[in-house]
């Protein structure tokens, strides 16, 4: 049997466009001889639509458009999925279902296994279904699951289920997964290993269909594949690209034996290429072009420049200089020749009469009480105030440039360079920061040398360092890193052999900075814990703090 | 048997106040012939405690503190909630459970019913039980279970099983159920409707321990009770305030004979009790004594600035009026009336040279483009700017004054007066905002009359009203409550007789201003449906909008 695996970038809530997309590949898949053409979990209204789906508009909009597509594509069956209603009595209102669209007829499979953790909130909407049934197309049996279905295998499972178990009751003759599984640095390995445990188990072939694209901080990175009943990834579609290929279902083996070996890139690459996709998706769903942001001479603005350059086109990117008193010489050198080597626009608005300015206007409050955090932010907010100005008048969508590191440990000003419609590099310890400032200068200098090399300041009083007020950042992010991702308590990182003050100072920064995350914008996700969706915290609580 | 109900506000995380408060709490029962003293729904560690829970140290501590309990109170039995492991191969980690402690002994009883909605994500956590128990104690037997294991009944139900049902098999002689079941202004209602739908159900007498007090923008209000077989609350303690009575369940029906009937509070009285106890508990909590916010002369400063003088203490609620060139004459006179009247510090700080200032140096930029969205930002963000130097300087939290209308459709200033640490009226609509004045002033002008009756205005431009951009308030307040409470789609508002293009207008406005509701301040939360936690909606999306 042909079919086709498509790997299509949707928009949610965009009925219309979703649609449409999934019509236009389905007729293309037909007219290269597909009978079956498969799309991802949740296509038809977007993953993932949130609470939008406690409206029945919404609903009602899904099963418009399944009906359309049924009526456009008679001559191929569709696999897509839609958000549907649970007629039961009792349990949530929907289902998350497959659609078996095939010569007007349509079936559906649902959802099991309803991942409930970090970014994921499906038993919020849906009912796990408790029925399983194979799908009987021209001579043969498909078990048609969705996403997590597959996931309850291996020596963690979350789950007291397993639908394929079930299902091979009814000797099915291949597994089709649709998904949205969304990227992190880790997660193209994890998800080979799971599929192909699966293939282990049921020996038989497996087709799944991921999403790509960014829907604000989720990244979906594709790599739909094909597993062989003997355990070969015979296809494999690209990483953040839109794509449809077509496979035939009795020539697996052979397709197995020409295969290229899929490439693997480096966390730092897939990083790279999944927070351009990010920016661009971000800008483009919202209808935006041009994005603009404070250039300090420092790396993670010069990080995040780049990147958007990447995404939005070097001349869409405005970087704004706003030295201040406070301001090294090297931060405005470091920031014109970063720009001059991209070749994008800059601006210089300095910043020192403004805060004259304010201290002039708060003398009367502050009197000669001595120089601190309030002066900082002062300057921190003034660049804040001028880039939202410029914003507002020319349509800029302004980036945030924070780290992950800095987010962790609120090293940063609330309503200053907190500021943006998106962080770019929010799940990005500084490290990291480094480490994709040398991928992306591996073919030669675009981030000026003494950028990467020059200790990070915040440059908001005289001869400040980081270093001043954190841990060094390699093991600040050691700390970080095992406590965020890895959830270890106290002790736990005191017996890793982190230095208790160290570890505690640490935790409770974090812990005690919650309600400056909770104000900032949304972050693109690109570890297995980001801030943000995935992690949700009390702000008044007293643990570790 | 005499039973004690202690309803008292824990803080999250803080294990060791917790616990030191509930082991005083028994033995204060215990000397007062109390055989068994009933606490909350994880009171041990404070509720929610959201991704805490990921983290073994916090789940160690709290099995601390239940062995601290069992070793410290011998003479009374405690029922306390607590999170605990699952040690099944398979599931969620956690059971979210109650400790029934009896001489040393602990047995546990493990929630069924977990809700996943709204603010709450208990699936996120913890595994449902499966297995029901009574509880044998002083010749009795005791139905246990935790808050939602009573709410499957009536005519919606959203589980497939009923606790209860279960346990009725065992033949027990009383209902104990131990909740936290957040406020809002239907919801004490509700709540004792469901309670009684329970005890006319399974005719045994119930015992409902509830939290009081505020965890950020969940508000807990009490109103634990008792009902007797017969179906009469024969007990209900006090909302938002700490309490503990003793009852003897063999003497029920004589005291529903001599129950003051629980006095009606109005929605308004409601909300206004709730938003001082928010305010009140997120500073108590967080270690702050202080507040500002800005005084425009309008209603929802005025509104904000009485409660939290109410919350606070007067003397610790500095206004500050920064008048413009756009503001008028009675915007600072009002405000100044209402300091008088309230007689609460203020402070003047004009802001028109430093809005010269960012026109002087945005001159370059802007050059002769006509004044715009982007000079009418620029006012709001220099005022949020000086209130954050304050808070900066001298340990102020700055108190958001947006209300729920304005959230909703986008018209207040990112980073400008969106900014705070705590949004204290962003959950009421503008027109529930003037009754919370009408009942402030209920006996005696504090909000002067002349800020009730202009008509509301952002003063960011000359001769500027609400009305210019934004549909009346009592139109849009009906639109928004019907959008966002109750889930209506734009053919049913139609249907229900707004106007098509006003609908049409709000909802887009509601839609595509997710983004700035991204970045604002937790929300004290005192409808059914409030921005923040309990509202979850993607920001890159295309649905009527």
């Amino acid at each position: 049997m042909k079919i086709a695996l498509a790997q299509l970038n949707y928009h949610i809530g965009n009925f219309e466009s979703n649609m449409l997309k999934i019509i236009s590949a389905a007729k293309k898949a037909q007219s290269l001889g597909a009978e079956l053409v498969v799309f991802a979990e949740l296509a038809i209204s977007g993953y993932p639509p949130r609470d939008f789906l406690e409206f029945d508009d919404f609903i009602d909009r899904g099963e418009d458009a399944v009906l359309e597509i049924a009526n456009q594509c008679k001559n191929i069956a569709v696999i897509v999925g839609v958000p549907i209603r649970n007629s039961a009595e009792k349990g949530k209102p929907l289902f998350n279902a497959a659609a078996f669209i095939s010569n007007g007829n349509i079936k559906y499979a649902k959802k099991v296994l309803l991942p409930n953790y970090d970014v994921f909130d499906e038993y919020r909407y849906f009912e796990p279904a408790q029925e399983f049934e194979v799908i009987h197309f021209n001579g043969k049996r498909i078990a048609l699951t969705i996403c997590e279905d597959l996931w309850n295998i291996g020596n963690d499972p979350l789950y007291l289920l397993n639908p394929m178990d079930d299902l091979m009751g009814q000797k099915p003759d291949i597994m089709i997964n649709i998904a949205a599984s969304p990227f992190d640095y880790l997660q193209a390995k994890t998800r080979a290993e799971v599929l192909k445990k699966n293939v282990e188990k049921y020996r038989i072939p497996l087709i799944y269909v991921n999403h790509i694209g960014a829907q604000t901080e989720l990244l979906f990175d594709g790599g739909s594949m094909v597993i062989s009943a003997d355990n070969q990834i015979c296809m494999q579609l690209p990483f953040f690209l839109e794509d449809m290929q077509i496979i035939d279902t009795g020539n697996l083996q052979n397709l197995s034996k020409n295969i290229r070996p899929v490439i693997e890139s480096s966390p730092i690459e897939l990083i790279h290429d999944a927070l351009v996709m990010g920016i661009k998706n971000y800008f483009e769903k919202l209808g935006f072009t041009k994005a603009i942001l404070g250039l300090s001479g420092g790396i993670d603005s010069a990080v995040t420049l780049v990147l958007a350059a990447k995404a939005l086109g070097t001349e869409n990117v405005l970087g704004v200089l706003m030295p201040s008193q406070y301001s090294s010489d090297h931060s405005v050198d470091d920031a014109l020749k970063l720009a001059s080597n991209l070749g994008s626009p800059v601006k210089i608005i300095p910043i020192k009469e403004l805060y004259n300015a304010f201290e002039t206007q708060l003398e009367p409050e502050f009197k000669n009480l001595p120089f601190g955090l309030a002066e900082e932010n002062i300057q921190a907010r003034i660049r804040g105030v001028l880039l939202m100005a410029l914003s507002n008048k020319f349509g800029y969508i302004v980036l945030n440039t924070s780290n992950k590191s800095e987010a962790a440990v609120g090293y940063g000003t609330l309503y200053g360079d907190m500021n943006g419609g998106l962080s770019v590099i929010g799940d990005v310890y500084k490290t990291q920061v480094f480490e994709l400032a040398r991928f992306i200068n591996k073919d030669g200098e675009v981030i000026p040398e003494n950028t990467i090399t020059k200790p990070p300041s915040a440059e908001l009083r005289p001869n400040q360092k980081d270093s001043d007020s954190l841990p060094d950042y390699e093991i600040l992010d050691q700390i970080l890193y095992q406590y965020i991702e890895c959830r270890k308590g106290p002790k736990e990182l005191v017996m890793m052999g982190f230095d208790e003050g160290v570890v505690n100072r640490v935790l409770k920064l974090v812990n005690t900075n919650e309600y400056k995350r909770h104000q900032t914008p949304p972050i693109l996700r690109i570890s297995p814990k980001a801030f943000g969706t995935g992690r949700r915290m009390p702000i008044v609580a007293k643990y570790l703090s």
